[in-house]
């Protein structure tokens, strides 16, 4: 089977894989478990200075990304029957969610572009059918640093990648709460005792203190995630 | 003045400064119009292993960072009187916005630490006033790409580094609503012409429907950000 694969379109392709070269996910990227490849945009800029945006129709402050510029990166990145979902990361995108990281980790793999936050022409979104995507509500320097956050959250969920560290946290993430405190060695630091129903051995008692404190530090975060998980149940 | 600074502390120092050693932030960088220091956390490991973690008291998956260790390396990087701010990126933290990062941008800089997904000793938080932040709502491997992230969006504030570009969708954003469209030219791509609104001089009518543009993207894509605008206009 082939790996899966990632494709980002950027004008800044010496900046990956960076920390995605690093660690479990780089280990697993050196093992062939998952592939990534940069290309940049740039290449398929016009004219002697390569440009690749120009200002807004109608005015206003910063450039745009050109569509026929993006839309020749893209076609020849990703030509017609690449079966990867193509994204574009941006502020205006649908949020990530831990679900739509599921799917992109079960599925071929991905291709990014990283906008200019200034924008890219509507029209090349519209006409190679882009996925806008936002991974928060504050505003970057580019999309650069989101399409490493999306692949970081999907590589750790190939195969292999991560072995069973960590199934825990994720779902009780999925299950809608935030998680509950999580105490190790040693028992008592700093005058602080570890919470002795955690070292109680009743693992009935720890199943529902815990469950306890993650619905309070939901409920104190996340008024939102406690409203939707209030809804569920 | 002394520059804006940043320190990280990560299991992973290698990763920084990544990303934002290129482009506009790391020009910056590289002109000492910001600071950034990653430290190992496993220089305070424990033995000859330099251990940073144990198994989490009560059971469960996956490995908790040490208090002990976690307190050791903020003690040395941030003494007491260190006027910056210390973050905790993690999923349970509250979610990092453009308010909060305005506010970071106008501070002396910031402390971070990046958890691993499985967690930190919740008594290390508590004494050492952690501040819990999340980038969003999805499992990343560890806090590093996390913190990448509000550096990328504190630097791009601070003065020099950008210049002027792009205040116009921080604005936008800022106001509550996503981004109208954006077009540049060709004026006709694929059949696909720029409206005709954009290209006719007149400034009144293009404000109204780019206005009316960012109305109809945030109620589709972001009905919860459509609600608050209404409630405040």
């Amino acid at each position: 089977m082939k790996p899966w694969s990632a494709t980002i379109l950027t004008l800044y392709p010496e900046m990956f894989p960076g920390p995605l070269g690093v660690s479990l996910a780089g280990e697993a990227l050196r093992r062939g478990e998952w592939q990534l490849e940069a290309r940049n945009i740039r290449e398929h800029g016009i004219g002697r200075h390569r440009a690749v945006d120009d200002t807004p129709a109608g005015g206003g402050p910063g450039m745009v990304l050109r569509a026929d510029v993006v839309a020749a990166a893209i076609d020849v990145a990703s030509p017609p029957g690449d079966p990867r979902p193509r994204l574009l990361l941006s502020p205006r995108g649908r949020p990530l969610t831990q679900a739509r990281v599921r799917e992109l980790a079960a599925g071929p793999g991905l291709v990014a572009l990283c906008g200019r936050f200034e924008g890219v022409d509507e029209r090349v979104i519209a006409g190679r059918e882009l996925e806008e995507v936002s991974v928060g509500d504050y505003v970057l320097s580019g999309g650069e640093i989101a399409a490493m956050i999306v692949l970081d959250a999907v590589v750790r969920l190939l195969p292999g990648v991560m072995g069973k560290q960590g199934s825990g946290i994720e779902e009780s993430f999925e299950g809608g709460l935030l998680e509950y405190p999580h105490y190790t060695r040693p028992r008592d630091w700093e005058g602080r005792p570890i919470p002795p129903i955690l070292t109680s051995g009743n693992h009935a008692a720890i199943a529902t203190w815990r469950d306890a404190e993650a619905r309070k530090v939901t409920a104190d975060r996340r008024p939102d995630l406690a409203a939707l998980h209030n809804e569920k149940s």
